[in-house]
């Protein structure tokens, strides 16, 4: 029973038992040498918390909106492609306990299961991410397939000219889905399932683009640097994921909670900021909140808990952070994600 | 007999090696993944001393005064709860040691002696470790027995709104206390044990209420913020516990002589500064001071010595920290309290 | 087969495997306790890249030019002796590889094979590094000869004074090269090979006396200091290696990359700065470009694939790093060695 | 043969495999849990050296002058105690090594040889130890016999109110002189050999009181901070040896090169800087100067030295150092040591 474990580390364990070690491999690996994905988590581990007392937290309230919906707690369900990979059940067990958590799932472009399915068997507030592909009329279809299940809004991958070379993958010899499970969202009119292409001609006239197809926010996912922040404000998007791929794409790209302060003091609150990446305690959450996001992903944790018990799984690892979130909030002085302002972080002294 | 060990790492082992491993992770451990346990001695290591020299410390003096009465040096009992768990003999052992050893004991509410108990057996200076009650007439009652077992200070933990979570208790699965024993300060009239109930509501006009109700000193526990120090002054308490609870309460918190300069920087010498968190060597506490505390208190290491050798092992950790803080003194050309000044600590370098 | 290997580690690990124990240590070892060997890798390591997104990385221009020659990419072959050591085929095995990777190789004064059989037998661009003798009309036929096989450019090795200590070495007892293997450039007129004489006499002058003798390009290589960098673009040379001679020659300098920001400062652009030591990914050839330099050299894992896999090794770690440049250009928003700014690099937060 | 280790830690091995493991610690060991032994060696570990290139170091002058005697290397053996417990040879050993190395031997109070018969047997300066006793009467006779045997100073110790705490010895119950050695300096005239005494009540009135019982230089060993150095040059010191007593007094005492940049800066000049603690490699040498000092002093390598083969073991290390300072010159670009200037040293980037 997922539920037995007590942190997300335990539900990692769990899932690993569970997993051909290949599959896991996929999920747990990164770029390279697997630096940024190992400076993710630490840069939190070098934040510290310098907590308020005696503030009434009896009502705390974690609530946030974000695009015209309530989230019950500032976390999401980051987009990871392969759910099925993890678990027979796949992405419609990630949003079924998403919506039971009350909280977004962002359903990859790389879903296993198609978007209308997905979005047929829970509650979820569902945003979808989008790999804009060189195919323009197709990639419209896929966000007129996105808007009529009901997505709310559009989140466009920014950090994947090119592939980010896996060497875990490489290694295992990994480089395809197993047979019976296919990207379904890639299906064209013919029904075929066409490869996920990355777009390197990419440029911020894509947002122009996207604006013209479609009415749902945008949402820009991969942003590390403040200029491209600026950038994405200046070119009309609705927020921004400072995001580096949990380090799957370039390794020795920056840990994103440190990118995070220049982001923030760039877009001067305009517009607003997601993070992902090394997210695995109440307290990174409450950290990444004080330093300017307004919520926070997290991706392999929810695979681990689909792994290790399907939704029930996934909804585990959900209410842990959210217990979490909810107690540091309390043994940091906050009521509300209001209180949580950027005097309560600092770096360890060394 | 536990006065063989030679400094306080050996008194921990000697201690672990008595105690069921589930009481011995009780004492050791903190919440989450204990980084702000070990954070607070880690702190320390960072920090160098640089002494002075030929300044005649051939009559040393340790002694300091709080709140009227003084202390042989300038270490204290640190509350914390439980003692029988650690030795039959329980808190009165231990307040026999600290008597003896001319320093206070903060009794916690959390003690497995009845406070009165405590109080007659032995010599030493007693404060009172207190968790305002949602039942302000209970606190009252139990503020009103301290005063009667003649308590010389409150210290009233701000650090508490919910309690931690300790994350070996919970794998442990140690969730009350072994038959037997019960937090004898939380007797009501018709002498049932209450929980000790942690209340989120409290705020700053608990401190007023709190003056209301006794004449003793109110010393706040748990303040990390400097602008919680500020308000902690300006509502009339009598002193500060820079302390996060031995990392029990949430971890990722600073460390406590990381978190001091600022304190001691807002506090400006209106009212004294104690600390507690890491201080396992006489270096410590000279550090300790030396940035702004004026004396500090020790938790885990009073247990040690209690699982160790009942009150001759809490004599023996009093007695090492002594010896150790004196030779601190003389090696850093300090005859008294008020020769350790702060540019005796320097950053290591790195 | 060597190209198996994913990266250059196991490209090393190949290597390892294939080489004589001492012949491994006489190329992993440096001076000293390798401090300086370490650093160069860990500095790269303490640095991170911040992308930019959004920026059109279709096509990607790897190119740049040297002294009048194109290299299809910012590396470039460095100075190593005794090639023969590491494979049979030696440094004509290296000189193919670097000219069909289209890259420049530095010919090491202690190659194994003479210059005018390296030169024969492939396409690349060869530039000769020199150790200035204290016989100078030797010296001056050893650039006679040089010129005459057609290298474009000398690279004057300036951190070698005297020998550096490598203790590897020493306990291995290996201090000559095996019969059969001889320094072929250092043939005189008499058909005798002479050692490789260090003169801690050389000062600036013998930029003069070179620029004297040849009409070559010269680059002076081993500058950590700026105020050197200074006083040699001040004596007319016409390009800078930031060199730490591998950490071969002193431990404890300080690692190349972080010496190449003040280099670059005090240069201000009127030469080119290339920098070697410890590059090791794409990632670390662009952190050098951010900082300043025009391309990097690699000096051991060159003799990985040389030993992994003769000319196909070299090849293969030669494609490797392009390959992995090309990624790192495309991932953090460059199309060109131009679009590779400053800004991009990061120290990491500690 | 001792000859055949290679560097200092090789000598420390063969000195360990000789030494009763007792002795052993007694060497190695410092107070406390050692984090100042092991911070003196760190701190020259986190400092890197920028060289300097093409400035003729063909003719290298290692030789410096102290107190009107020339040492021919800035290296000379800093006192220690007990010579005849690392080698039946002793004192004298020493003394013919550092003499036949043209340096200085500094005679520990605690020599196991009386300082006539050191001073009877070798070539070199020596100075003399002095822990000023509370009988003056008797300090001054030990100062005239340090006289007539020749000494040229008086290294009077400061760091030493109190004996520091080495726990190692304590373990090992370590408590006294195997029979049959004895601190042959501190026999009075009646023949009896007195303990050392610490005494706590020194002032800077014993340099006064030093001043007019002896016409030898004085140089005042143990200062770290730079109110002082201050004092020490307005009392009239010849010279300031920065030491920790190799971590052997008080642990968590900042590292010897940490605090050696303030001393510069408040002695300014006026009198010549020494500096001891964690100096093994000739780069460490280096880096003392660099930074402010004439000269370093070596404790525990010399033992080392002469347990691993007597005289001749101590010689090896002193040329060992030599050697190796001599190579760090000609490849930092410093002719003399006046060419070792500040800039040569950086902070490694963290």
């Amino acid at each position: 029973m997922p539920s037995d474990e007590i942190n997300l580390a335990e539900v990692a364990a769990t899932a690993r038992s569970r997993l051909d070690p290949v599959h896991w491999d996929f999920i747990a690996g990164g770029a390279g040498d697997e630096r940024t994905v190992r400076a993710n988590t630490a840069a939190f581990d070098r934040l510290r918390l310098r907590p308020r007392v005696l503030r009434d937290v009896s009502k705390r309230d974690l609530r946030t909106r974000l695009f015209g919906d309530e989230l019950s707690m500032p976390v999401f369900v980051s987009p990871t492609g392969f759910h099925r990979l993890a678990h027979p059940a796949g992405e419609p067990a990630t949003a079924y306990a998403a919506g039971a958590a009350g909280t977004v799932m962002v359903v990859s472009m790389g879903a296993t299961t198609a978007i209308e399915d997905i979005a047929a068997g829970g509650t979820a507030v569902l945003w979808f991410q989008l790999y804009v592909q060189p195919d323009l009329a197709f990639t419209a279809a896929v966000i007129r397939r996105a808007e009529a299940a009901g997505c709310r809004a559009l989140v466009v991958t920014a950090d994947s000219p090119v592939f980010g070379r896996r060497e875990r993958d490489l290694r295992n010899g990994f480089l395809d889905l197993p047979s019976g499970l296919a990207c379904e969202n890639m299906r064209d009119d013919t029904g075929a399932v066409r490869d996920i292409e990355m777009d390197a001609a990419l440029t911020w006239d894509s947002v122009a683009w996207l604006r013209g197809v479609t009415r749902l926010p945008i949402v820009l996912k991969g942003v590390l640097h403040p200029d491209d922040a600026r950038l994405a404000v200046e070119h009309g998007v609705d927020g921004i994921v400072v995001s580096n791929h949990g380090g799957r794409q370039l390794d020795g790209v920056m840990a994103t909670v440190d990118a995070l302060p220049a982001i923030a003091g760039a877009v001067a609150g305009r517009v607003p900021i997601l993070l992902d990446g090394g997210v695995r305690r109440g307290t990174d959450v409450l950290t990444a909140l004080a330093l300017g996001a307004t919520a926070v992903g997290i991706g392999r944790p929810v695979l681990w808990g689909l792994a290790a018990g399907g939704a029930a799984g996934v909804r585990h690892v959900l209410e842990l952070l959210r217990s979490d979130v909810d107690r540091a909030m309390a043994l940091t002085g906050a009521a509300s994600l209001g209180d949580v302002t950027p005097d309560l972080v600092q770096p360890v002294s060394r």
